[in-house]
This record gives structure tokens, sequence and C-alpha cells, in this order.
């Protein structure tokens, strides 16, 4: 891989291969951890005095509009941090924020937003420990970026990676795909294609513990944002050097947003969510773990949406085989194509 | 306090009081928790599974010109949360990275800026574990914005806090004053008040394990960053509430960094540090502590500067008796002048 490019673009931000690219050639080339380089969304580590390992992660948001139907920025921040958390199977239990303030905010709008901030993280159940605050002036920004960091603990639970699919693991999905992403073009571009579609957002760390519970043997969470359900199932496959095989027909997806991604062109396997998980869970625990999605409220439409299996090659050979990796879709006519990660930009600053 | 403006201001951003109102009524008034309340540069706590406690915090970076003599905003990024972290007396362990690029940034400058990050952190001995990259269309953002977060850990020592300072303490600093914030200066506004100064850009949690390590009761460590030593010395008065007498005389500023500051009507005490550590220390250690930095390279210029006395008030009142609290500056001419915390704005986007 080789970043080719003279100068940034919006490609290199939009959670698909250009940012991979970006992410190895220069972050992990200049200054590369074994964490970084595991490439899951929460690094997880030991340190000295602790019997647990701490898990550590970050994310900073930039989305437009910074209110939109079904949340805001700042809860968007908050959810998006903790459900980073969530992935590694730890418990969520502080968070960071840091602002980067445009000169001419308005005063309310951010008073909107810490107060979204306070009940999404109440939500959560994650305290906010410690901050920042720059200003930058009128043109140097847009509004308001927020930066969220945050650290979980892992009690008894084994830090989950991955990169532990197996072949015959069921894949779960939490509920519906796409919602954020069509909620935040609608709003943005004043479309409606429907007038009571809102973004998913929404804190998934409740969830996670359900399922570990009730699925000890879960493999891995990954939450399907930048670059949709196509990204993090590339993704799991490429780290666990396996294949993916998903059956359309079982893919939850609102009438309303699957009309929005079709008059656009879109594929409703590249667009973000932020209030959905997958997880990869072995076969006799899967039933399981859906019963355990369903109970909770953010889980009532999960569904098992496919299988993990072997790619032919030996297995040994990952993850320097990850190239051969390969998720595909069954389609409701039988016929199978390969879900492709994004390579460009599909709608920028999404989150 | 009360945000009484309507919108977002430089000076919301410039580390004075307005700075301190927002995030008083805004951030902690909206969630805050115990850590917050705090007000020291990292937050402690303890949490399941660990027999030591943990340090936590967060900067964002939004430093103008990006390189600078002496650092750029890479080394800034890293040094701010090392240093920040190493205030409260923990070994800073881990890092976080999230970029905010703006479409167009050259890919030269990003791989430059993070080969800064890479060296920077070696220096210090920590490793970045995890990050984030998010990309902006032209004229949303400024070039880059970057934030770190960081964590660290406590081993046998007790955390350090700024309303440990005691009456009878001495004052110490690290080295001279202003040469970040004059060279930043500087080079953004192409004046040559002298040819080879340069940003103190240093990570310093080297300096303060060997001011531990020699001065065990050490109280507290301070970085006089944003509004300088005034600030930095006024919160620690107003968290401890005490009063703090500085000695004019005995605080180290290069010949240069002065001339730069009286021709431009600056208070010296009030411009930005990078690359500089305030201690309190009981005066039977305050010896040992200067010893231990003058052998760091980054203390060279190292110098006991002042004193911790009582209010005059009850000490069991404090911190509800914060507003009187008081630093004072003894000066050449043995006159007494209240050292103020900045208001307003001095110097927009130094770090």
């Amino acid at each position: 891989m080789q970043v080719s490019e003279e100068y940034v673009g919006l490609a290199h931000g939009a959670g698909g291969t250009m940012m991979r690219e970006l992410i190895e050639e220069l972050f992990v080339g200049s200054y590369g951890s074994d964490e970084l380089r595991q490439g899951d969304d929460a690094a997880v580590f030991s340190f000295p005095g602790a019997s647990s390992n701490l898990a550590f992660t970050t994310d900073s948001f930039v989305v437009t509009p910074r209110f939109f139907p079904g949340g805001d920025i700042g809860r968007l921040a908050v959810c998006g941090t903790v459900n980073d958390l969530a992935t590694s199977g730890c418990q969520p239990f502080a968070l960071s924020v840091a602002f980067i303030l445009e000169e001419g905010l308005p005063i309310n709008e951010l008073k909107a937003i810490c107060a979204s901030i306070a009940s999404a993280a109440a939500e959560a159940g994650v305290r906010i420990v410690t901050g920042d605050t720059k200003v930058v002036g009128k043109g140097q920004a847009d509004g308001i970026f927020i930066n969220t960091a945050g650290v979980g603990f892992f009690g008894n639970q084994k830090p989950l990676s991955g990169s532990y699919c197996r072949p015959g693991d069921k894949v779960l999905l939490s509920g519906t795909l796409g919602d954020h992403g069509i909620a935040i073009l609608q709003a943005r571009e004043g479309l409606a294609f429907t007038s009571d579609l809102k973004s998913d957002a929404a804190p998934l760390n409740h969830l996670t513990a359900a399922v570990l519970k009730a699925a000890p043997n879960c493999r891995c969470f990954r939450d399907p944002t930048r670059g949709g359900l196509a990204a993090t199932l590339n993704e799991l496959a490429s780290a666990s050097g396996v294949n993916i095989m998903i059956d359309e027909v079982s893919v939850p997806v609102k009438d309303k947003v699957r009309g929005a991604v079709e008059m656009l062109g879109f594929d409703v396997y590249q667009v973000a969510n932020e209030g959905k998980m997958v997880a990869i869970v072995p076969a006799e625990e899967a039933e399981a773990a859906l019963m355990a999605m369903r109970v909770d409220p953010q889980g009532l439409d999960a569904a098992i949406i496919g299988e993990v299996s072997t790619t032919g090659t030996t297995s040994e050979s990952r993850p320097e085989n990850a190239t051969h990796t390969r998720v595909s879709v069954r389609t409701a006519f039988g016929s199978e194509r390969i879900m492709d990660t994004l390579v460009g930009e599909q709608l920028p600053r999404i989150c």
C-alpha cells in the first residue's frame, strides 16, 4: 500500500481503503505500536499496578449539521467513543471531552450540546472526568468539533479482538442499517425522503454486556460507522483471515431507508450507522446472543445475518494472507456478489 | 460567575478567567464529575481491577503556524499531554492521537508532523496506542488540528493535586519564561526580535520523576501553558486557599524574551510556555528539588522563585474562600504588585 496523493482529500477520512492506506503508511509507519497495528476500535493493554487490562480509544467528531433528527454532535461524541470501547468487551468507565470552537458559535448551541453530552453519558453510565477548550477565529473551523477519548476496564472479561473470528461463527447485527447516514443526508440537503427518519445514535455498552453474558465465547464486536457494514466486515475478515457470507434477505433495513438509498444510488452496506453493533459469535451461542440483543431497547430488530467461512487457504498464514479474504452477499435471487469496501468518499462529515 | 456573552469569542479559549467561566458554568454545570470539579490538569481515579490509580487527560492543538522554530504541532501535541499527565505525579504511559485534517493539506507536511510525534513520544518514553482521522472540506478547518489524550499510572506514588499547597512551601520554576509564546508570535507575524529564539516545547515527565525522587513530599506540579505563570499560580492559590508571593529578580527570563515582551507591552507572566514546570515543594525539600531539576536537560535554568503564604483568613474555609486568594510579585525595587490572571485574549492559537 502507498499514499500516492500529494494532498489530503476527503476520501482520506471516509473509512474506506484510502483512509486505511493513510493509517498504515503514515501513522503506523511513523509511530506504530502493537496496539495500533492490531487495528481494533480500542487499544487494550495492561499496565503496572493493574490486575485487569485497560481499554483506551479516541474519536473526533465533525458532523454537519451539528443538530439533526435523533441527536446532535454532543450525543454522537459520547456514543461513538462508548461504542468503540464496548467493542473490546470492556465496561466503558470515563470519558474526556475536548472542544474546538469557532469564534461566533452561539453560546446557546454550545449549551444544548453540553446537555446532550450529559444525557448520553448518563444513558451509557460513564463519567466525564477531563476536558479541554480551544477557540479558533471565524472561518478557521466550522462551528464546533469535539474529541472524546475514553477508558474502560474488563473485570473478569477477556478482551475481544477482530482477529478472533473462526469458520462456522455466526454474524449478528443489532438492528436496521443506514438510519444515521440517511438521516444526516436528509437534514443536510433539505431532502425529504421521509418525514420521520432519525439517526440511530445510541450507546451500546449495555447491549454488548448482555450479549457477553449470554454468549461468553463471543469472538468480537464492531460498530459499523464510517464505511458501514461493508468496511466493518472486510476489516474483520482481513484481521481474522476468513471469508464472510451475508444473506441479503436477513439484513434488517427500514423501508424508507431502502427507498432513499435506491433513489440516491448508494449501497446500504456502505452507509454509516451510529447505534448498531455487529457481533461474531460461535454457532452454538448465536441464538442466545440474538435473544440477549432483542431484549435490549437498542436491539429490537437484531438478526443473524450471515456466517464466517474458511478462505480455502491455510489459516496459519493470516494476516499476511489478508488480501485474499472475501466478504460476499447472497442476494434474494440466490446469486452472490462481493461486498466491497468503499474506496473513496460517500458522504463527508457523517460523524 | 456567568457566561454572559451570546457568542463564543477567542477569549473563551485563552486560558484566562473567561475560559474558566465557560468551563465552570457550561461544562461542569452540565456534566460535572468530582474529577472535573477538581480542576487539575489530569483526572485521577481508581477503577475496578486496579491497585493503583489511573491518570487521564486530553488536549487539542490548533497552533498556528504549524511549523515553528523549536517544533511543530505534532511535537506540541505529544509534549502538552505528557506534561499534563506528569503534573499529577504519574508516569505517562500511552497516548491517543486524533487528527482533523483540512482537504488540501500537503501529505508531506502530515508526514513531517507524524515524524515529530514519533520522536517526541520516544523522548518521553510513551507509546501511541490508538487514533482517529477525520477530514473536512477546504475552508472548514485550518490545515490540521490534533487531539491527544493520555493515560498514566502511579505505582507507589501518591497522586498530587493543586489543592495541596501549604503556607511556607517554596515555588520552583524549571526554566526561563515566555520562550514558546514569543517564538510563535515571531514566526507568525514575521517579526524578528531575535534570530535564534525557539519554542521550549519538551516532555517534562523525566524532570518531574526526578523531582519526586529528590523531594518525596512535593505538593504539586503545573505546567504554565496558556495564560502563563500568572494563570497557573492563581489556579494553585485558589485551589489551595493560599497566597503566593513571587520574587521578580529570581524569575529566569531570557534577555531577548524580556526585550520582546517590553516592546509588545506583554506581561511575561501571562505568556505561554510549553516546556516549563512549576513545582510547589515544602521548604525543607526545596533545595533537593532544585538540584534534581538542574540535573535534567530541561531544567538547567531552574530557580526557586517564590513562596506560599497564608491568606490571613482561616484556612478551613477554602476553597469557598477562593476569591480571596492572591498572587503577588515583589519587584526589583521592593514594591509589590498583583500578578493578575489574563481576562481576555493575548495571543490566539498559541497551542
